[in-house]
């Protein structure tokens, strides 16, 4: 692909209420202090508290991504939602959010693009296609995620892994001479391994099904060493992939944004793909595997906390439920 | 906009196996015979039967358009979902439907697009995107819904609207000389309406209010009164606007592929909008409303029953949940 006149003008994010430390739940699950995190890498990750909803999370990361921009909420011309599971199943999850902004009565086109954790890459390429041909001026995309809905506290080695939150990109047509862009994309989707993350109740499927325990199977199931061996299979080689068609070398980038899957996966990424580990964004301890906003909020700390600078070169990678594998590389 | 260079390969559909006539649903719910029919314009509608699924219907819709394209599946380099309600939650509907067709181990990339009634709309906006900037070349969209997961039998007026079903088309780019085209493409979204026509449970913030009849608020619900008025205030307006954009009038158009929400509203569009009546496809008493598959599936049965010509001029139309309005030209 040709590079693509993508700019990032601001990010956001939001840290539901309620704070759940790692040794809060070594103690409910009895477990020896310290277990979850030397287990998952997690010290600690927060879920929602009363009233909090992933529109309301969503609203309030984009709120402040629009002031980081510097823009006004009806200035933005397009709100895309990437998140994985919807508050609600009708209608999506966008203009719930779109309403939560105040933004109800406004017309702007809203709506979901979904890809279990790769939403948000999927999303920011569509909103980049659309500001490259000049369909949309400024694009407003926000993940959030209430992983703590469909957790099974009987598994705590998964259970202890997600926390709640929400992440928000404004982006917008890069002028012809700051130089930011998007230099490549790829997403690859492999449903052979549709069982091995999943929620199999909740939807259509389990509603026709009364015999099953459908309810029972709305909890979110991962059959983490058939993940963990799907990335180290597939991984090295799409890497290699991303960097080529952007033309670049691992050493050239400011910052790898990874998926915050796990801290066993993000370990694998600075070992298998040639990085120094300070190249590499890492909020999981702090946040747990957000699912869809992980990886927005992980490029708002690079880009805020760890002041990537315009010109700076970032990658985006990551793989998910699927299973799928996606990435891209930016000039921001 | 300026017209993208978007062409129609081939279209298909499925019909679920289980037909339930509007005279059997009469005698259910103990009404007059007729009067479902009366009151809905539906003859007739299908439900999905013993191991039929949206991934299942899917493929099949899918299989068809691609015989129909003249392609074979491994030359699809996309496969977007355009669904309202999904299967599952994890993964998105689209790896379902693309291990269905027998690609699970392709890498092909699959993401879902959700607007609810309009998801295909936006989908084939966004493989337009693409396909223009030479990102993909053959693009298959597929909507599937389950829509009897989710009705409310103690509401007829709502229950006896809907069907099953799914459609399925493949798009590629258009060639310098054949004159396919997407002229132009708008959406428009009210979140101020999102309580007009909703599911309510199912989604992760019923999973955390567990105090709320959560399930019994897994039903389809509608206030049609207020979907009706929504159409009528915004869609004279948004047809000027269209057809302005087309620079085209409505008496060019070969056809109105319109969404099938109810008789009623397909009756709205005829006069509110000054065509005639055999320019609008009407689907609906066959098949019911088919939520998002609803609108290629009417698209279907232009381009096969009602031999839609390369050249001819068509609109895809439709109001839906959200509230959301969206509509596009194509020159086919």
């Amino acid at each position: 692909m040709n590079a693509l006149p993508l700019r990032i003008l601001g990010t956001g994010r939001h840290v539901p209420a309620r704070e759940v430390t790692s040794h809060a739940l070594d103690a409910r699950w009895q477990l020896p202090a310290g277990t979850t995190f030397a287990r998952l890498g997690v010290a600690t990750r927060h879920y929602v508290g009363e009233g909090e909803t992933a529109s309301s999370m969503g609203a309030s990361a984009a709120q402040q991504a629009l002031a980081n921009a510097g823009i006004d909420s009806s200035q933005i011309d397009c709100l895309i939602s990437a998140c994985s599971v919807m508050e609600q199943p009708i209608p999506c999850q966008a203009v719930l959010i779109q309403r939560a902004l105040g933004l109800g009565d406004s017309g702007i086109p809203a709506f979901d693009v979904n890809a279990t954790c790769l939403s948000f890459v999927v999303a920011l390429d569509m909103a980049a296609n659309a500001l490259a041909l000049g369909r949309y001026q400024r694009v407003l995309i926000v993940s959030s995620e209430v992983a703590s809905a469909g957790l099974d506290e009987a598994v705590p080695a998964t259970a202890g892994l997600f926390g709640d939150g929400a992440a928000a990109v404004v982006v917008g047509r890069s002028s012809a001479d700051d130089g930011s862009a998007l230099l490549c994309s790829r997403l690859a989707s492999y449903g052979s391994g549709a069982e091995v993350c999943r929620i199999r109740g909740g939807g259509t499927r389990a509603a026709h099904d009364k015999d099953s325990a459908a309810d029972a199977s709305r909890a979110f199931w991962m059959d983490g060493r058939s993940a963990y061996r799907f990335a180290a299979r597939h991984l090295p080689a799409f890497w290699e992939h991303l960097l080529h068609d952007a033309g670049l070398t691992a050493a050239q980038l400011r910052y790898l944004v990874p998926h915050q899957a796990s801290g066993g996966g993000l370990d694998h990424v600075v070992q298998a793909l040639g990085l120094r580990s300070e190249q590499v964004v890492r909020i999981l301890h702090a946040t747990g595997n957000q699912v869809a906003a992980s990886l927005p909020h992980a490029l708002h700390h690079a880009c805020v906390d760890r002041q990537l600078q315009r010109g700076d070169l970032v990658a985006l990678l990551g793989t998910g439920a699927g299973l799928a594998i996606g990435g891209m590389v930016l000039r921001y």
